[in-house]
């Protein structure tokens, strides 16, 4: 482990940027635009979860006073692959047929709420309603109902010759001798468990206002994670140049990777070229949870092999996930992750995506993981408990190191897998006498972590204050940690420091906020772009102090003749440098693109001590430890809250969160009333433990820690309520129902 | 003069991007922003000229429903100069003394419109009525009233012993012999002219939106010509750190200088402050001619001698500018063009900078050129007369070359003076016979330009379409010439280009959008960072071809080996180098900034004739020809509207316009209906005629060219109107009474 380095605003907590305009309500969200003039958008949603969509008459709707537009899947002609990305375009609104029930099959854009609301119920849409399927495995059979007569099963073996709701067969290892390897296990346990459709419960509805001008140029404001990925995917639908399609990323209430695809800015655009006035476009929570992308459901199928001294022989994962109407689900990553903490010889994982009658699925915080490794460390607990190891000393045994080949193909480079294990057996929380019903789970999380495009471009003002601009929308505190590097870097005080989330026009390429890139990628990106601002400052500095630019360092924000340069000049400061820049050469910037290489991927352990009352099957969870390698924690706050929130999102989806649909395809519970996520009295302290393995490909370290949160906590709440019934549960969530079916049932 | 050389995109006339929006009503102006929960915002303006402020009792006002802040001089104590610039920050809203007519004294904020009337009314002002002097020459005599006790004559000498109205006196040129000068003369005259205070007849009056967060962080919408200007100069009177305020400028409907400097931004930010709510203010056109800054009126007093042959021997000009209430007339620049096109031995050139009880006069294109060129052509002309001369002989023969030290102090680089005035001499407008009671006035005017500070960013997008980002704000067609001059450096079709004039927040520091620097400075800026890109983009064809990087060169938006590199690689689009970006290095992008040196100063002749109705006095000007050197018309369209709106200008400034005060003070004629700008049935046709010498700081050659068309009008047609009377005419405007005055006092 690389020995800690003294930092001087790194690690530091300072207070979040955007903060105070969000609790006292100043901050501008995706609903929060007005522009003179401006439309009502409204969709049509499908009231079948399967149907042909023989005709659409609007005529009626189009005469309506107030209504400005009427469009339809008719609007869209360009569906070809790559341009419109084919389903991606058909989930914004059909084509010929409804594939999900809340699939939108027409918008409008009208003066007021009322016309609006007219205008939808004066379209005739002429269906004919079709079979039904809405679960995966059913959705396989040879027999069910197939929602895409042009889609063929991707394999390594070639395309299926039937249509097939399989939309891929994948396999992610086939390494060693999966057979053998289970024939030298002293135990094997192997088991298939259910997870449900849920969703990232995010407080902001999706929301956008278009405005396309006569010019062929428009601008879309929209609360996203990636502004600029809502430009490519929506450009793409329309056919329009990229730098023609403005987009501005408003605050976000929540996103989790919800909001890393669009669903109202075609429709929002298209009306205005129609209406040639702007349209906002606001969701309903009830269009939120029947027409955008939840996480996945899945059913997962692991088999596990260990000696009895704890050594792993053999592991295979059969993954199924629901991809909803479209092809998409996040099996792959689920496959990467499923066994990825783990040194093992004998591997197999395969998956399958899914589609169903239900909404396309999007990201939700290290999308697929959760799912995958709910089950291996499932199985993993049991093993423990058969080989009568602990669990932990189970885990350590089979670690994956730096050097290890990780079971989704590159070698690891120094990782904390081990530092977690060995602070988690250290924890007083791992030692706490357990009670009657009680039970203690425990699981190991991880998210290999993304890279990808960033840019940055960082402005000194005269004044020798900096204003850092780059195109990230910040969902978890981004512009406190790219502030706080960019002290680092330029050695200024946090303060002197503000960070712009610029629009597209603005600022160079940066892709989604999402899959825990931002602060390792743009984070280097400003690193870079201070990096090429200090360049210029002792070019500066050089000039002014009569030395050559490599005579001249920098530190603490001032350039001085290095040490052993025998000259007699002061110090410059940033500040100094800045306000004679005008006469030295002009405004003095920095800026830096770059595709991030070398992310490091992220472990955690997470514990669990859970009370299952036997007579009405309620899990009370009774404490909760997360344990996370940060790599550097930049802003420790911000890396605590990801830990915690993540706990709490798992904590729902392990106990209370599932979407329940009808037997036609009809979400019954689409509010969060009757879908139930964890209030703060359903918790305990989410207690948080930072580990700082640093990662070598990132300056200060950093590794993602958004997403590794979630991972774990299905598993270790669901590993603590089997201990606790000394019974093995198999489907989440574990909520009263169905820890009493389980319990009158002896499951398993 | 340099050869031309062949342009693929500079010197095509394309559509205007920003054309159609605005056209179409789509643009967003100053006071087109909407914010939830705005408030609007009144100023309370002073009803008298020169009046102490003895208490102001707003505690009336403050009780009104409705109404959220009131704020008055009080709420910006931070007036020492350098903080709040002086008199700068108390021409916002007033100290202690109210010093013209429509001077802010107080301001509202309210829900509405009616509760800010109501408020205004509400505020009790005491003040002592004090004496008024609102003409610079009586503001010079001893006995004047004193506007600012603590105002002492800057001078070279050392400041005054007494306070005095003079703010500054200035010795531009004091070298040779002027006396022998004159003595060696054949024909020496010597007069004074007078020209009145003008408005720059810009048709958007002042706005702006002003949003002051609880964080301390602020942002500022508003119509103007530098949104950086208005950030610093918001920012210093509000003791706000740079980086605190963002300013986002909109569309402008005309500025011509007027829209340079601040007037509400302060005070909605002030009133945003107190209120926690965005703010609106919008000024009445009478608010815009009562209380912004005109151009200064002046009286010039010239005298030239010149021997028989023409050679000048002599040149002094004593030019006294109203600065209004606050010192900072343009006298300076009008000291450095009186004489610049003439190379002369002997000259001085002295200004006086005079405070009066008129409002904080402000630029207007060429800023004090105009005034001071009026009456030194004018001299011109009647000494041509004197020695029977052609008028554009007799400027030929003593025109300032390259090479000519200027009688403001630098040595000319290549200029366009002779090729202008030759261009007139074989104009077929010169050749016109004239009728009975015609008159053809001819004129130079000049203007030595700006450079100050730009900065560009220019982003490749990953479908090969390229945006280019600046903070120039776009008055005259910048977009336009940035995008040509984009394409092309970067080699690719204009309509490839898209440039995006970005917030203080999102692009690196550019200077306001005035004196004629913005093609030249922010366009060099935007060359300079497309370099930046190709070097990046040669890099990456570099390693695609498995070339060293200077084995690859750069043309027509293509990479190609060099000529006689000696291996197989196909050429490399920009296309084809964006679209593979992501795995070739990331984003591509360049950036640039600089302090632009050299802008190549810009002469023109112009000539016009005109015809007078003795009767009437009326003046019709029958032709106008503007014949001036670009250096490179970057977009022929822009150049020769410049010309032509400058023609305008400079013709209502000789004939009609002018501000209209009673004995206290009160302006008497502040609209349109009174104050009468040309309108286009009294023009002819105004005839452009563009000279190109390059100049040699610009790699395409560019000059300014925005400034100089106003200046050479009012002598044109002043030294036309006198022709066609044989009467030398010294008063601007040069209306009807006038003429019928002049005509009765048989002047001069």
């Amino acid at each position: 482990m690389a020995e800690a380095i003294d930092y001087q605003y790194i690690g530091t907590r300072p207070i979040r940027p955007d903060g105070i305009e969000k609790v006292t309500g100043r901050a501008k969200f995706g609903a929060d635009e007005m522009l003179p003039g401006m439309l009502v958008g409204k969709v049509l949603r499908s009231p079948y979860a399967h149907a042909k969509i023989r005709s659409i008459d609007t005529s009626k709707a189009e005469t309506i006073p107030g209504v400005f537009a009427v469009i339809t899947g008719r609007d869209f002609p360009e569906r070809a692959p790559g341009r419109g990305r084919g389903g991606f375009s058909e989930n914004i609104i059909a084509a010929t047929k409804a594939l999900y029930h809340g699939h939108a099959i027409a918008a409008v854009a009208a003066a007021n709420h009322a016309a609006a609301d007219a205008a939808l119920e004066a379209i005739n849409v002429d269906y004919e309603v079709l079979q039904t399927v809405t679960d995966p495995v059913a959705a396989m059979a040879d027999d069910a109902p197939i929602l895409n007569e042009k889609q063929f099963t991707r394999s390594p073996n070639g395309p299926s010759s039937e249509p097939s709701n399989i939309a891929a067969h994948t396999i992610t290892a086939d390494r060693g001798d999966i057979e053998q390897g289970f024939r030298d296990a002293d135990v094997v346990v192997e088991r298939t468990f259910k997870t449900p459709m849920v969703h990232q419960g995010y407080i902001e509805p999706h929301a956008c206002t278009a405005n396309y001008t006569e010019t062929g140029k428009a601008t879309v404001w929209c609360c996203t994670q990636g502004h600029f990925g809502v430009r490519s995917q929506t450009a793409g639908i329309l056919g329009m140049d990229l730098h023609d399609l403005k987009v501005v990323a408003s605050e976000i209430g929540g996103g989790f990777g919800g909001k890393t695809i669009i669903y109202l800015e075609p429709l929002a655009l298209k009306l205005s070229q129609i209406s040639h006035r702007p349209v906002r476009m606001v969701m309903s929570r009830e269009d939120v949870f029947r027409a955008t992308g939840p996480a996945s459901g899945s059913v997962n199928t692991i088999k596990i092999g260990a000696k009895k001294d704890g050594t792993i022989t053999a592991m295979s994962a059969k993954l199924i996930y629901e991809a909803g109407a479209y092809p998409g689900s996040p099996v792959g990553a689920g496959s990467m992750c499923v066994f990825a903490p783990y040194e093992v010889e004998n591997v197999r994982i395969e998956g399958f995506d899914v589609t169903v009658n239900r909404p396309k699925v999007a990201a939700y915080r290290a999308p697929g993981a959760p799912q995958s490794m709910y089950a291996s460390e499932s199985v993993l607990d049991e093993i423990a408990m058969k080989i009568n190891m602990d669990p932990l000393e189970f885990r350590l045994k089979n670690a994956a190191d730096e050097g290890t080949q990780s079971t989704y193909g590159p070698k690891f480079q120094a990782i904390g897998l081990k530092e977690c294990i060995r602070k988690a057996m250290d924890h007083p929380n791992y030692k706490v006498p357990l009670g009657k019903d009680e039970g203690r789970g425990i699981a190991v999380g991880f998210w290999f972590n993304g890279g990808n495009q960033s840019s940055a471009e960082v402005h000194i003002t005269d004044d020798g204050h900096v204003l850092v601009v780059e195109g990230s929308p910040d969902i978890g505190g981004s512009r406190a940690s790219m502030a706080l590097m960019a002290a680092e870097a330029l050695g200024v005080p946090y303060d002197h420091i503000r960070v712009n989330v610029a629009d597209t026009d603005s600022t160079g390429y940066c892709a989604t906020t999402g899959g825990s890139r931002t602060t390792f990628a743009t984070g280097l990106a400003v690193i870079n772009a201070c990096e090429n601002a200090i360049v210029e400052l002792k070019k500066r500095a050089a000039a002014a102090m009569d030395l050559d630019v490599d005579q001249v360092e920098w530190a603490n924000g001032t350039a001085s003749p290095k040490p052993g340069v025998n000259v007699e000049a002061n110090p410059l400061s940033l500040a100094e440098l800045a306000r004679d820049a005008a006469r030295t050469g002009g405004p003095i910037s920095g800026r830096a693109s770059l595709t991030a290489q070398g992310p490091g991927p992220a472990f955690s352990v997470n514990m669990s001590d859970v009370h299952v009352d036997r007579e009405t099957g309620r899990v009370t969870v009774k404490s909760f430890t997360s344990i996370q390698d940060a790599g550097k924690a930049i802003h420790p706050d911000y890396v605590e809250g990801q830990m915690q929130g993540g706990a709490a999102q798992g904590i729902g989806w392990a106990l209370n969160e599932e979407y329940i649909y009808d037997e036609s395809g009809v979400l019954e519970n689409p509010g969060f009333l009757d879908y139930r996520i964890p209030v703060a009295s359903d918790l305990p302290m989410l207690d948080t433990e930072i580990v700082e393995v640093p990662n070598p490909n990132h300056p200060y370290g950093v590794r993602g820690c958004g997403e590794t949160p979630i991972v774990a906590p299905l598993a270790a709440v669901g590993n603590a309520v089997s201990r606790a019934l000394d019974l093995r549960l198999t489907e989440l969530p574990m909520s009263p129902p169905k820890v009493l079916e389980a319990l009158s049932n002896g499951a398993s």
